[in-house]
């Protein structure tokens, strides 16, 4: 049977469209093969029929230009979908299987898999640990914001639903599982929110609103989300957050104590990362601005999670520094109040089964706290569009109209 | 009985004298009880007389005028004392007790002691959480470099030895369990190093050659040290360590391949701080170098513990950006490899019992790996100009003549 | 001023009364004084008139004659009051605060305190590590349930509530702060409850319910309780647990498997201890069976949380092995499972603050789920009989008339 | 080409023979593939030609008759060996790697394995969680005392040794990390032995001189161990540990005190298991001998590993609740000293890189700990009949005759 496929494409600064390409194999891109020695042929791996796949605050960072990312990079990480073919070496999932694909892209025989760090797997990107679905410099995998993806390692990677009408009814949860659910509560997790904790969430955004709802999944007592956008605030405070608006004069942490009645919290989540900007209205990039916030702000002995990704190259940063991704940070403060700094990408499978049973659970109501909109895959492009422009939404595309 | 007392105190950049103070009152810094609303008359103190008090690195960093220290501040944190007198609340340690005394005060009774983080105790600084004997900005307690001095908080802040023959017998190596070798193991322990881990700490000062130790302590498989002082070095040598010469041409990450076989390491301890230099023999200050070189050879997934001191308000730096404690921190690298980084004061009574019984079982010869060299409170101040020009020894102070 | 006290104090097997005994001094008891060599004099207490004072299931193990408690021994550990009078080294708790108070009594100053194990303090109880208000070999300390009590190691022991106001006005939640929402807590956490967890727990007595409240906290998917007593499990249910009635016939694996979809469970909690019954209406005593349940449903690599108590002595017992304590356990099914088994007193200290911040939060609606019951301290007898009985309620004593 | 296989076999109460067998295929048992659904032919397996395979206490349970094994049952989990065959979907191991073989046999793909937790993989064994090679009821899967061995999921399951030559050379350490070692290591690390601990691990067999050889890895102070035969005390004496002779009269606790001046320990690991016997010269089976003594010795707060083995069904017990593996344990002594107690197979993956790293650096000199002897396959029952009798030696066996 001849088949074919369609996939959203970066196509120059501030430009994506919907193309055509050569429907998946079973096989690994040829830059892995070669540089690991391993064969192409993938028996290991299975062809998903995607069922959602969503847009991501990072595919920006490509769309925008302050990447590397070569015009023609297919585009697309965060994939729900139903197997449709399975290699030889695939036993446990099944054909027909709804499953949740991790962002990150690991092969589950290495060190790093082996010790749960699925982000930064040794054995799928030649260019450095860690790999992902349609990212520039993540190993040259197609991206899957597409009718059909190829998984690698797919008994590792995939997490199946265990009802398929259940998966279909709740999917909008759970195609956050993907990726935005897990970075979000890997970001408070790894900031140490616990039972009774405060928490500062910098950034509005799907990460930074599913950091908060991870947050009050881990016990928060508070939960305080800035940001410069309103709309975004107003999401975040229509699940129990107190929204910081960053526009306003005044320091950061008197805003917190007139609702804490503190200028600390416990905890700090920087949901924003390198395209950072100083505060109010007009304010300009500043890479460094939401890390030394969070030093400003967070408690003696506090941890400081940073799901917001920092890049090597940034071809459009403001400085040299910046451009290399140095920044300028007041260490000598986080050190004077012995802070903790989590970084890296977030190892979806570490938190994926654990969130899944939250939702089937009903007890995460994950869709509704970023506001998930399902669009079509012929939508895309308006999508990015408007997710630029800070849509107070998250992006959900539904390429084959499986979403009721 | 009128007693009296000696000190070391600082008169000014580059100079130390030792000088008479009253002897030790059983009372908190007015300061102290005044910011924090308590008495003065202090029945939980009691007074030691000093066994040997040690020279340290971080009294450089006043000394050399680095920081905001005001002439006439008394020096020395590095405390081992005999108890000599005990307010009425000190119920379990007794006259006549020899014990250690950790170089953070703390009370025992906040929210920071409870969960253990005595380095950021909040009731003993008006300043900020976190106190210390003879430190500037540290809470206002008097030097510890000293024939007597006080100790608040007795029951919680001493760790008695159970044997005065035998703690007298050992007492260089439990000499640095006040503060360099619970530091270093800090840093080692928080860097994750444990059973089979390769190690790269950078300095080898006193600090650093703890930090080896400890991380020898801790299983390592390797640990490397880098310093450009060749006495250093060699001292790093003695035990078992190896030697990274950064006065030579080449990358770090060469030189650790050339030992290991790989150009990275398993954790990385930063045990230099914010005085550190660039590379190279004739390399001028740069205070995020250590960092940096950390994050490039830190493998991805590891963790950099970071004993050595950050400050707030550093006048001698040579720009505005450090004289506020800012540093161009390559994150992006850091991001990229999930690094994580564990800063701030050692909290002393977290380790200091399982290193005290490690060393009465002959298991750690600490005074050895650090070349403790004895010498007489008047031989303070030559003690302060021969570590300043980096003399591979660990100088401690024996006041009372008290060391076999 | 002369001033009096009324205490509950133990009369024989199924009988309490309340009587008057001295006001507290500010002194610790002489057996402890004697045996660790400190004066009786503290300068560390406080005396507390007592808010709330709650009956506890362990006080029903001594008046039901299971334990060597004395008659005249003083009843009462759970305790909530109003500092009135400090002793001179009480520093930064004051006059008019109102606290919680932890059940265990701990000097915060030995290596079990410094270790964060207030539970097994070595400086408070000549018989073994750990110490109690009002209970049978536990140090000698005088009951709480009473009009005043006394306090050692206040500003240690003591958990000052932020505002006063506020506290009386959820004081009916705070009070449970004292022993069973931190009990029923650690049951649940050191069974490893986490983000997406099934639960059972063992027992619907107020400890069983304040581990299932906790567990939903800790983010469980699935909280289910089981117990013989039918009011119970309705108030399990009624704040969203599943019930499983252990009288109706069948496996308890097959009424997990009902509820789940599997016969197993992520964590089990035993909120029982050494009275337990096997299944069915009229089931006698079989003191392993609740953890040899909770083995055969916890599934492999689980950890099984034991709050409930166990004793060294149970001169109550049916069989010889019981009276020391000693349980047919079916460790070969655990260890087979690799199980892990965490016992012993809750150390209230560890999590108390993070709950009151919850409490404070309005996210822990413990009396409810406990339902909390307010009687006056003639009333004290009563509510034994009635707790006896299986009654639903916690009961909640109020000596002063001070709740609302 | 035709090959052959030979492997040990169990003959009979008190009888092992080596027999011929089918040359190994890439093959799953039928028995796994029939349960799980998945197909017997195994791209993701290899086939090793045997370096070194160890005898194990374990063995002597089934070939005592202490368990339900058939005759005929193949035998051997302790295996290292050379790559002679690969599946298609082995990538990462290549032929002629000499590795190391985890005792248990995991997917990779499962939840226990994604948590690490290896020894309770749910892919390989119908009957339980976890399988084994060679062992009765854990899957089916041959055994490894043999010329060849097949070992599927060979990417997640081989430990690849870094150099061929330093292996061979180093054979006699390396080849303890398939069981001992770590097994040793989890005992000791699970109880929570770290720096400056004192241990008791009871029992001096080679997984007790492991655990007492990881526990000084760990950094304990003291290491005791406790045993009747006299050989095995000295073997445990010979690398630092202090031999504790059960055969003379008085009190374990007075015999701890007398070494340590204390009668309690920080940790204690029982390596022994079921088939315990009482004190004394001539005691008998008396199965929760050790784990009672732990509890009397372990200080307050104190953990206990149990690397030995406790079973579900033992026929050749001494009573009934022996033989379904129901024990007299003492759990009231265990909570009123808050003990924890860690049970279950050791998830050898967990460790196994960490300590062939401390091998690989000449740090943990484990043959010479646990006397590891050399012997032809052929001289395989004789070696079982010299371990019953209680030789202190490990038994390795050489098939191919490649240990120099």
């Amino acid at each position: 049977m001849s088949q074919t496929n369609r996939v959203v494409v970066y196509k120059g600064t501030g430009e994506v469209a919907v193309e055509s390409i050569d429907y998946p194999k079973l096989e690994v891109p040829a830059e892995v093969a070669d540089h690991f020695g391993i064969a192409r042929k993938a028996p290991h791996a299975a062809i998903l029929k995607l069922v959602t796949t969503n847009i991501c605050g990072s595919d920006q960072h490509m769309v925008r230009g302050r990447t590397t990312a070569p015009i023609g990079q297919s585009l697309g990480h965060e994939i729900t979908g139903e197997v449709v073919e399975a290699g030889e070496d695939v036993l446990f999932v099944k054909e027909g299987d709804i499953c949740s694909v991790p962002f990150n892209i690991a092969c589950g025989r290495c060190r790093m898999c082996n010790e749960g760090k699925t982000g930064i797997c040794l054995n799928v990107n030649p260019a450095r640990a860690g790999a992902a679905y349609g990212y520039v410099d993540m190993g040259g995998w197609i991206g899957g914001q597409a009718e059909y993806v190829m998984v690698p390692y797919a008994d590792f990677n995939l997490l199946p639903f265990p009802d398929r009408d259940q998966a279909l009814e709740k999917i909008l949860d759970l195609t956050m599982l993907s990726d935005i659910f897990p970075t979000g509560y890997h970001g408070a997790y790894t900031a140490g929110v616990t039972t009774g904790s405060t928490v500062y969430v910098a950034g509005a955004g799907p990460v930074g609103l599913a950091a908060a709802l991870a947050a009050q999944t881990l016990g928060a007592a508070a939960v305080l989300v800035g940001d410069m956008n309103p709309d975004r605030l107003k999401q975040a405070e229509s699940f129990g957050c107190v929204g910081i608006d960053l526009t306003t004069d005044g320091e950061l942490a008197d805003k917190i104590a007139e609702v804490l009645g503190e200028p600390e919290v416990d905890a700090a989540v920087d949901a924003v990362g390198f395209e950072a900007r100083g505060h109010g209205k007009d304010a300009d990039e500043a890479p460094a601005t939401v890390l030394n916030d969070a030093m400003s702000i967070a408690r003696a002995g506090a941890g400081i999670g940073i799901p917001g990704l920092y890049v090597t190259g940034d071809p459009g940063a403001a400085d040299e520094s910046a451009q290399e991704g140095t920044l300028g940070m007041r260490l000598g403060l986080g050190w004077a109040k012995s802070h903790f700094f989590m970084t890296g990408q977030c190892p979806v499978k570490k938190y994926n089964r654990q969130l899944m049973n939250l939702i089937l659970a009903d007890k995460a109501p994950i869709a509704k706290a970023v506001n998930a909109t399902t669009i079509s895959l012929d939508e895309a492009p308006q999508g990015y569009a408007d997710f630029d422009k800070g849509a107070a939404q998250k992006f959900v595309i539904d390429p084959h109209g499986m979403v009721a």
